[in-house]
C-alpha cells in the first residue's frame, strides 16, 4: 500500500508499505476513505532531524473495516467507522472515567510498528474500544464532519468542556487554526453567548464567525489583550489552541482573576508562568489532549442533523500521493486544512 | 502603641508607632486581642534586604472594634471581630463572586500606610465588607480556632474547595504546616474518605491524624512519589500547601491522569512545568490565594460548635514584645505556628 513517511523537516514522502495485517486478535484492518494533516503534524514537519527510518504519519482518518480479529466486537466488514486520533481500549480505569487519551493500553498511530493515517489502510488496536461505527454511506457529504470528530472538533469540544463553558457564557478562543474554530463551535453549542476569536486571518475568521464567534481581535501582544479587555472587560473563560508562550500570555492577559484557561495546542515550551502574579490572580490551567474517543458519540447527532458542521475547517482535498504538497500549503499558511483521500 | 517592624531578613523589632486613627469614612480603629505569625512570614524574615523604614508586620488577628468611621454599618464598638487576610469591600464584582483576594478596593495590611495586625492596635479599610463578628467574648477558649478563620483554616478551606474534594475521595495534602494541616480538615469536612498527608515532622504529622489524616507519608522526592503511589495507586485531588518547585514536583508525581492540584502556598519560583508532559496528562492547576472573607462565616458555625477545632496548630503563645522569639522559633521549627498576644 501506499503511505505518507515524514523523513525529516519538510520531507514528507508517499511510498510503498506492507500492507497491514492482523497482528492481535483485537486488531481491525481499515481501508482508509479519508485523513487528513493536523497542525500537530507542522511541528515534526518543521523540525525532526533528518535520518532514521521514517515516522508514518496521520491520526486522523475515517474508512471501512475490510479485516477483523478474533476478538472484535461490535463490528463487521464494511462498517464506515471513524477513528479517535489515539487508539485505546475502552475499558481501563481511565477510560471508564472518559479519559481515553491516558488508556492503560492506548497509544499512537505512527509509532510501535502501527501505521499512520496518511495510508491506504491501517492496523488498528483494540478496534472495539477505538473505532465509532457511523450511520452513513462512504460518498456521504457529510464525510468532512465526521472525520473532524476524530480530532480537532472533540478537541475543540474538551477545551470548552474543560474551560468550564456554559448558559451565557463570555469565551476567548485564541488561535483561528482549525482546533480554534471547533472550539468556537463548541463553546456555541454549550450555551455561550459571546465568543471572541483571537486570531489575524480573515479568511479563517470569517469561517469562524460562521461558526458563531461574536467579536474577532486581529491584534496580537499587548495590544489584542487590551482590545480583548475593552471589548469584554476581561473574560472568565479562555479557550487556549495554539500552545506557543505568545498565546499562553495572550490568554493569561486577557483572562480576569479566578478564570480558566484551557490548554488546546501542544505546548511548545517546557515551563511556563505559575509564580505568585498566576498565584495571587487564583487563575486555573486546565485543558490538555483530548480524550477524542469519549466525545464522538456525544457530537455525532449534531454533525448528522446538521446542527454543526466542523467539516467546514476543511479547505483544500488532496490526493494521497499529493500529501507532501498538503504539508507545504499547510505550513505556508495556504490552506488551513488538508483532507486527503487515498 | 506598640507593633512588629519586619527591617530585613532575621530582624523583626518590636516598637512604638503612631495610634492608627481613622483615616476615610470606612475604617475602623480595632484593639487586637490576638495576632499570630504566618508561615508567608517567615520569607521576608528569611530573605528581606536590610535598610528602608521597616515592613509593619500580620496580617491575622482579630480583636474589638474601638473606633468606627462615619460610613461603617453593621459593626459597633465593642464588638469582637474577626478580619480575613486581606481587606475588602465585598461589593465589587470579584466580591460578589466570591473573590475578595481580588477586591477592586482591597489591599494588605502593612502596606499603603495600613499597619500590621502584630500589634496593639490597626485601622482596617473597608471595615464594613472585611470584618466578621464573632458572638463569642474575648476571654472565650474558641479564640485560637476563630483566629484561625484568619488565613490558615480559610485557606485549607480554598484548597479543598478549588481541589473539588468531595464524599468519598482520596485527598493528597503536600505539607504539614498549618495550612496543610487546616487542608485535612478541610478535605474531611468536605466528605473526603482518605487524607494523605506527606509531611516528616511527627509533632505536626500526629495533629494531622488528629485532624483526620489516614496515612502519613514522611518520605521525600522520588521515595516519597513512590510511597503516595503504592498506597493509593495514584491521586486525583492534590492540596500543595508549601509553595516549594520540590513540593510541586510531588503533587504532580503523586497525581493521576487527569487529575488536580490545588496551589496554597505562595510559590517560590517564577516558573513551573507546563510542557507536553503535563499537557499529555490532562492535569489542572488550579488553587492560589484564598479569598478568605468568602469563607468565614461558612466555617464560623463549625467552629462554634466545635466540629472543627484549627486552633490547635497555634502551639505557643507570645507576648507582643516576645514577636522576634515567635519569628525565629518558627523559622527553626520549634514551633508550628505561633499566636501573638498583645
Amino acid at each position: 500500500m501506499r503511505a505518507a513517511v515524514l523523513y525529516g523537516a519538510g520531507d514528507v514522502r508517499v511510498e510503498d508499505r506492507p500492507d497491514p495485517k492482523i497482528d492481535q486478535p483485537t486488531d481491525v484492518v481499515v481501508r482508509v476513505v479519508a485523513s487528513c494533516v493536523c497542525g500537530s503534524d507542522l511541528w515534526p514537519y518543521a523540525s525532526m532531524p533528518a535520518g532514521g527510518t521514517g515516522r508514518p504519519m496521520g491520526h486522523e482518518f475515517l474508512g471501512i473495516v475490510e479485516e477483523l480479529g478474533t476478538d472484535v466486537t461490535g463490528l463487521a466488514a464494511g462498517d464506515l467507522v471513524v477513528a479517535p486520533f489515539t487508539y485505546s481500549d475502552n475499558t481501563c480505569d481511565y477510560c471508564a472515567k472518559g479519559l481515553h487519551i491516558s488508556c492503560r493500553n492506548g497509544g499512537r498511530y505512527g509509532f510501535d510498528g502501527v501505521d499512520g493515517g496518511q495510508g491506504e489502510a491501517i492496523r488498528v488496536p483494540h478496534a472495539s474500544g477505538t473505532l465509532v461505527r457511523l450511520p452513513v454511506s462512504a460518498d456521504s457529504a457529510l464525510l468532512p464532519s465526521l472525520l473532524a470528530l476524530s480530532d480537532v472538533m472533540t478537541t475543540g469540544h474538551h477545551g470548552a468542556v474543560t474551560a468550564g463553558v456554559g448558559h451565557g457564557d463570555t469565551v476567548l478562543v485564541v488561535g483561528d487554526g482549525a482546533v480554534g474554530l471547533c472550539a468556537v463551535i463548541a463553546a456555541k453549542r454549550l450555551g455561550a453567548e459571546r465568543v471572541i476569536l483571537a486570531g489575524r486571518h480573515q479568511a479563517r475568521t470569517d469561517l469562524g464567525r460562521g461558526f458563531g464567534a461574536t467579536d474577532v481581535v486581529a491584534e496580537r501582544g499587548e495590544e489584542g489583550i487590551a482590545r480583548i479587555r475593552e471589548l469584554t472587560g476581561g473574560v472568565n473563560k479562555v479557550i487556549e489552541a495554539v500552545g506557543t508562550r505568545q498565546t499562553l500570555d495572550t490568554a493569561l492577559g486577557a483572562v480576569l482573576d479566578g478564570g480558566t484557561i484551557s490548554r488546546l495546542g501542544v505546548p511548545q515550551y517546557e515551563e511556563g508562568p505559575l509564580g505568585p502574579a498566576v498565584f495571587m490572580r487564583n487563575l486555573t490551567l486546565t485543558g490538555g489532549a483530548s480524550p477524542a474517543r469519549a466525545y464522538i458519540e456525544q457530537l455525532l447527532p449534531d454533525v448528522l442533523d446538521g446542527a454543526i458542521a466542523p467539516g467546514r475547517v476543511f479547505d483544500q482535498t488532496f490526493s494521497l500521493d499529493r500529501t507532501p504538497d498538503a504539508y507545504q500549503a499547510m505550513a505556508d499558511r495556504q490552506v488551513l486544512k488538508a483532507l486527503i483521500r487515498p
